[in-house]
């Protein structure tokens, strides 16, 4: 490590530590070389870099002080800056060679892109499961078919309206999983060489369908808390003449941000000046800290332009592979579309997600996953601070079960994943997120595993690796 | 009904009755002209059209005999003569319009693309799926995912090789059944603008996939009885830079072909010396009426560019959703498009099938269900032959559950499907099959379903019709 490196250390542990308070003076430059034999570049490059890292902030005039807020401003990674034109994608290859890897069993799973599946009530979905298969009017494997259960439906457009979000069963259709639900909406509104505009960073599941659908892809600024850039969408709609949208407001695949309602609205608004579809990613929404559901862009779906996709593989059945579609006025497209490419989605399961949605506890077991990612956010967020790099900075979501990590500048988070990978740690590196190894230096963590001494350990390693290679 | 149709459908009814008998002479014409009042030509009509229904043939210089074969010739349609170009498809937004009406509850099911639910095994299943989900090991909903539960595909692969298939559980990547899988293939191997080779008449999902991927199709004559005309392929393939060809060499849909070992092996050989991928369609070959199971192209697959699609749907598990692909050198291609299409095939439900076919009694249900199917037939085909025009001809597939009537050449089979659906009974259009609109006085009839006094009541209702347009 270098000297201000080493310095920067020693003074946030102070900081942290309490020792230095919030709002006091920091040492002056000069006394601190005088009394190190440090010259005093040295000291400046340490106070940059607790500058950086949101520990303290310059006064015209007065030097450094220790930041008021310096808990917060610490964590938080900035509005991305993506390059400004529509690109072909390229990161397929690297998605699937680096999932690959990842899903090795035994590592650690960080870079996972599931929670333990531990946390979910598996025996009571199963029991479910094999009551209504039993049940099963043998017509119904023959009527169930695209759009869907009727039943699933009704219960998950109950849902919604108890939630405020005005939807009815004929809206929805049952697709297999989100995924499958995100993809059909891609191709019901776009042909090959159209610009899709995407988060920056964004979920690599994006990348990959617009890269194998031959689309071009726009990547819109994005801010780590409130999710993209209005202005910035705005004009690279104009630009581009983007023909859909593909975004997660709620809880966003990697950043976790979650946009504010109102913003939703807006950006709901904004497209529908444009009359360019939004395809919302919402498989998090009911993973969420505070006391409401957070809204979907969906609630303010005036055009029918918003094709809004979820499931209830990350809340309640992964494995199920049970997702839906609510696609505004694309219903028979994508009805069609699911009819001609898959058929339908498994009828016994989807009878048993119905039956669980009835009377299997979903409620109580949402609110025991929510305090449970919430726990494991908190214990990551202290290792993160306790062992990473001073630089480092990430992401504090409201809810989902992922943040985002932006390590110091020299940091290669594809080498961190195969040096992490060779002591069984898997971490998604950031260059998944978005075309052009951009974000190089980031990496995506899950927390979404019930802490233990093996996680702490594997960030207390992650951490020394990202130091020695800051 | 012009006179020569009625003196046709007298002298086809002698000759069912045995009163005229295989072998003897037909009365000539000019004694028949006296006798009936009617002139030489209308008789010759007559004749032409017995002959056409291959009732009759005629001797040079003796005249008209009864065919001795006339049972079996008169069912058979001939090779089909597509048009031989490379065309876009435009028949999805029939397809779906018609297959929408068929769907409608409570219409006599000739029309429908499944067998009776009933004839399944639906209770033993749901009970194994509820068992092997209640004992899933939770992480199995993780690593269950591409290419899929170990154990089925080790099932899977052992019923190949029971029948002398080499193949490996690695061979295998399961899927949300056989639909899903020849749409990953198909996407595999072509670029939007290339040129596909298919049946004709072909299996209208394999137009629609044709359609939505932007591709064009050339379709190749085939033969009822046995299949894909493989000059006409190898021509096909020739002239048009053909880069891939989808067929169905097991009981074809919908004409019920089933082409020789010996063919399918010299298809196998021909594409291979073209470097063209045969996507298989095998999802009806378990429901042979012969004594063992026909070999599908894949047994004779040396390059590794067979890629050879199934499921269980039709043969055990309706609406379970679960088939599987055997894509040879493009296994990673076809597990890494299942990943980010749709991730996995819904876990348990592998489970549970995986369960079913250990010891479920598949065998025992397949001999059920052939036998069934079988019986169907002949009743279908009896029906047919009483009450449908003279001209008609039918296929007598050797297994499967579709047949394929030609009508005379001046009934509309879409005016029919709207007449017969007003009856409340479904048929499938012969246009559904082909682009433009061919087979313009074809169907398909589905005879999945158990003989009853409705289904005779229906096929008379649709002879009536038929021999009203003829």
């Amino acid at each position: 490590m270098t000297r201000y490196a080493e310095l920067a250390g020693e003074l946030a542990t102070l900081i942290e530590k309490g020792v230095l308070r919030a709002g006091e003076r920091m040492p002056s430059t000069r006394k601190l070389s005088g009394n190190r034999k440090l010259s005093v570049a040295t000291v400046m490059q340490a106070y940059y870099l607790l500058e950086d890292s949101g520990l303290i902030a310059a006064r015209p005039r007065s030097g450094y002080y220790v930041n008021a807020n310096w808990k917060d401003a610490r964590a938080q990674p900035q509005l991305s800056k993506p390059p400004q034109r529509a690109a072909a994608m390229d990161v397929s290859e690297l998605v699937f060679e680096v999932l690959g890897e990842i899903r090795k069993r035994n590592a650690l799973p960080l870079g996972s892109a599931f929670p333990s599946p531990l946390l979910f009530p598996l025996p009571k979905l199963a029991q479910l499961l094999g009551q209504s298969a039993r049940r099963l009017d043998p017509w119904k494997t023959v009527e169930d078919m695209s759009p869907g259960n009727p039943e699933l439906r009704r219960q998950i457009a109950k849902r919604y309206s108890v939630h405020g979000v005005r939807m009815l069963p004929d809206d929805i259709v049952i697709t297999s999983g989100a995924l499958e639900a995100l993809n059909l909406c891609l191709q019901a509104v776009t042909r090959a060489g159209d610009v899709v505009a995407i988060e920056s960073p964004a979920f690599y599941g994006a990348l990959q369908a617009i890269e194998r659908l031959g689309l071009k892809a726009v990547a819109v600024a994005t801010h780590p808390r409130e999710g993209v850039d209005l202005g910035s969408l705005d004009k690279a709609i104009r630009k581009h003449g983007v023909k859909a949208c593909w975004l997660m407001p709620t809880f966003q695949n990697p950043l976790g941000a979650l946009m504010p309602d109102g913003k939703k609205k807006e950006l709901v608004e904004l497209l529908a000046t444009h009359r360019v579809p939004l395809i919302e990613d919402d498989v998090y929404a009911e993973l969420y800290f505070g006391a409401v559901r957070p809204l979907p862009a969906k609630a303010y779906d005036r055009a029918g332009l918003v094709m809004h996709c979820s499931s209830f593989s990350k809340s309640v059945a992964p494995g199920y592979r049970v997702g839906w579609c609510a696609p505004g006025i694309f219903a028979q497209k994508i009805e069609r579309l699911k009819l001609s490419t898959s058929i339908a989605t498994s009828i016994p399961v989807q009878g048993g997600l119905a039956e669980y949605l009835k009377h299997g506890g979903y409620d109580h077991h949402l609110r025991g996953l929510r305090r449970a990612f919430q726990a494991q956010q908190a214990d990551m967020l202290r290792a993160i601070q306790k062992y990473f790099p001073l630089a480092t900075r990430a992401t504090r979501p409201a809810g989902g079960y992922f943040l985002w990590v932006e390590l110091p500048p020299t940091v290669d988070a594809l080498a961190l994943h195969r040096r992490a990978l060779k002591k069984g740690i898997s971490i998604t590196p950031g260059p998944l997120f978005a075309p052009g190894k951009q974000f190089a230096n980031c990496v995506r963590l899950n927390y979404g595993h019930p802490w233990s001494e093996q996680l702490e350990a594997a960030l207390l390693t992650l951490g020394r690796m990202a130091t020695a290679m800051a």
